[in-house]
């Protein structure tokens, strides 16, 4: 039977506002639960996904079964499908969450005031994570891993498309929870597709902390539009590169060709290129050409078309769009200082990057710019956690506040002040 | 002629879009401005502060005129009373901030990945900050010193009460921002008093990066609910002092004393106190008699009264009660456990107290209480900013999202990825 068959839950509200207050409870015990138990949990929860795949399997197949009446594309189905090789890795990347320090309790500063009292500033869980996804399942495992080693409860609203992939695998971590002793409402799964329980849960900011949704730039509007708790936004990027007036046309062309066509419909792909006008003739008909040649289509403005005949033209909305696909926009800039006046007015304060040989250029475009990252010679691909060396990411935020760039277990956090005295009081 | 005379703003909508764009036309500059062009604007309007008391007491003088008419009470009214030794001590207050050390641009992690791509985080400015506030003159000053401090630029919306005393201040601060080349827009005044004004700017969050109301709790509830940028807020505190079994007596009595009564109307008060059972008979009676000899009233459960024959009944609503005057409720509780559900339950996740000499007891209680601020045998009127050694703060946040406890010059950062490579491309 496919849980979409099963009725839908009769009190919506009655049923979100219980989800969400086990998961506050659950939070309170985890947050001071000993490491090797989460751990021990993790490693578990590996061993027990590598152990069901025939289980697995059978549930992807009732989500691969209704994707065609989702209107899915291939591709997506291809995403959605659990092969052997993607269990294994789901697993890998639990066991390598399981590998990463643990986050709680470290002093990340602190003094001793002069009159002798001790302030610590220690690491500490947010509480409880509402995250609300799209399809993949190796998302539901790795926000579940990655949401409880930071001590977090977790209330995981995947797409429907994976619903049922989701389920078997949040049935497994719960089953190594209640082995293993961690409180089993530490990961729950919404069993219910229906689009109001997400705006239930965003009304409840007394039981949760903070909402990430991934996904549709939609989603995550209506997401921040609704959200009484704060929010983690991952919107895509229009990243830049920047060819200085001094860039090396090898790196130039390289940096370029990767940062654009290494991966398509990723928010660190370059969608546009910024050229300093002295360097134009020398660099700009060598980096066309090798994206050309890649099938990527260029529109530029002008002083391009003048060095790239087989450009289109440019619009104004070319420099404000994210193509997540072959198409990259294209500019000549007067200077440095224009470069970082584009980007900061038509980027998305994602990654943008500079190819440079000159310090005083690449030193003023990494202060002024501001974007989560920003990169001098190198692929603008880089923004990314597991690159970053995080370990593990939930998505790459695009905001400003708390957590910038990619979300690791340490971005799910947040401190508190442990202050301790031998009798002080305030005069 | 008072300000609040002049005809009101004829466009509300345009005159805060305005603003607000000016502001974040400044905050672009101000990110890269180097730290000692704002060491030279802070110290310069400390001189001009010295050396204008005239002008700030006629200006101030508009404001108490028309105090009463606001019906504040005579405490408010000295509160907002522009003294010479109030104004030398704000003029101090800049200079304090201005020997700061400048958070922009540090770094603040940093890591070589193996294949040599560098990731350094460095700390960058948020950009514009919204500030509304209550009628302290000197809050003006502090406020605009501390977020320029952190390369924003600040809008301040002061209360009508100081209006004029306010307007003085950041017209001595435009004048030194002026003489010394920093951008003119970096500190601007809200010059209407229109309450419609606010609602205009909490929906801006496209030049806005982040409101923090500091006032009374409707308007931060107002604040919380209409704003469409991040929050920080600043709620009052139900702060707890528990006395553990093994509590020095000397200790108890000194710290419940000092958490009460050391100022009445401030967050970090203690409002509640808890007592273990095993030592209620030991501490009680003498920490009761020290409070009320102070003049405080005692509001107890039942054990409480038996050995407190003066107290009072406390209700289920008393512990959930910010007084903020001079009264506190009391409680037995069977356990340290019992203690920490009693102040993660009813408290505010603001300041709380242990007094015990149990190294275990200590060690639970600073991990399982979610607070801001844990407080081991010292007072709770140590978190604040001064007493933590931030230097000068924007106010104490009660939000576990981007910054928790005392807001200084840090916490109105943000940070990003500065990666430096030499060619490196995603594989």
């Amino acid at each position: 039977m496919s849980l979409l068959d099963t009725p839908a839950v009769k009190d919506l509200a009655a049923y979100c506002r219980d989800v969400a207050q086990r998961a506050k409870r659950a939070s309170a015990a985890l947050a001071t639960v000993l490491g090797e138990v989460k751990i021990a949990w993790l490693l578990r929860s590996a061993e027990l996904l590598r152990a069901s795949s025939e289980r697995l399997a059978e549930a992807n197949q009732l989500d691969l079964d209704a994707a065609p009446g989702y209107g899915l594309t291939d591709a997506a189905i291809d995403r959605l499908r659990l092969t052997p090789e993607r269990i294994e890795s789901i697993a890998a990347a639990l066991e390598e969450v399981a590998a990463l320090r643990d986050p709680i309790g470290a002093v990340i500063d602190s003094t001793v005031r002069p009159n002798g009292l001790r302030i610590d500033k220690v690491r500490a869980p947010l509480g409880v994570v509402f995250f609300i996804y799209e399809s993949r399942p190796n998302v539901t495992a790795d926000a579940a891993a990655i949401c409880v080693k930071a001590g977090n409860a977790v209330i995981l609203r995947g797409g429907k498309e994976a619903i049922h992939s989701s389920q078997a695998i949040v049935d497994l971590l719960a089953q190594a929870a209640q082995e293993i002793g961690l409180p089993e409402d530490a990961v729950q799964l919404v069993s219910t597709t229906d689009r109001e329980a997400v705006g239930h849960f965003l009304s409840m900011n007394d039981f949760i902390d903070v909402a990430i949704p991934r996904g549709g730039e939609g989603l995550i509007r209506r997401v921040a539009a609704e959200a009484t708790m704060p929010v983690i936004k991952h919107f895509d990027g229009n990243c830049h590169v920047y060819l200085d007036a001094s860039a090396d046309p090898e790196f130039a062309e390289r940096i370029t060709l990767n940062s654009k066509t290494h991966r398509y419909g990723v928010c660190n792909a370059a969608e546009s290129l910024l050229v300093h006008a002295d360097a134009a003739e020398r660099l700009l008909p060598r980096v066309a050409k090798a994206l050309t040649d890649a099938g990527v289509e260029v529109r530029g403005d002008e002083r391009v078309r003048k060095l790239v005949p087989t450009a289109k033209p440019a619009s104004e909305q070319d420099f404000g769009a994210e193509y997540l696909g072959p198409i990259i926009s294209a500019a000549v800039v007067d200077s440095l200082e224009a470069a970082i006046d584009h980007i900061n007015r038509y980027g998305s304060h994602h990654t943008d990057a500079i190819v440079t040989t000159d310090l005083a250029s690449a030193q003023r475009f990494t202060a002024a710019v501001d974007s989560a990252a920003v990169v001098v010679n190198a692929s603008t691909r880089f923004n990314d956690g597991g690159e970053f060396g995080l370990g593990a990411e939930i998505g790459i935020s695009t905001d400003k506040f708390h957590a910038r760039g990619p979300c690791g277990v340490d971005e799910l956090t947040t401190y508190k002040y442990v202050v301790t005295g031998t009798g002080q009081i305030r005069g």
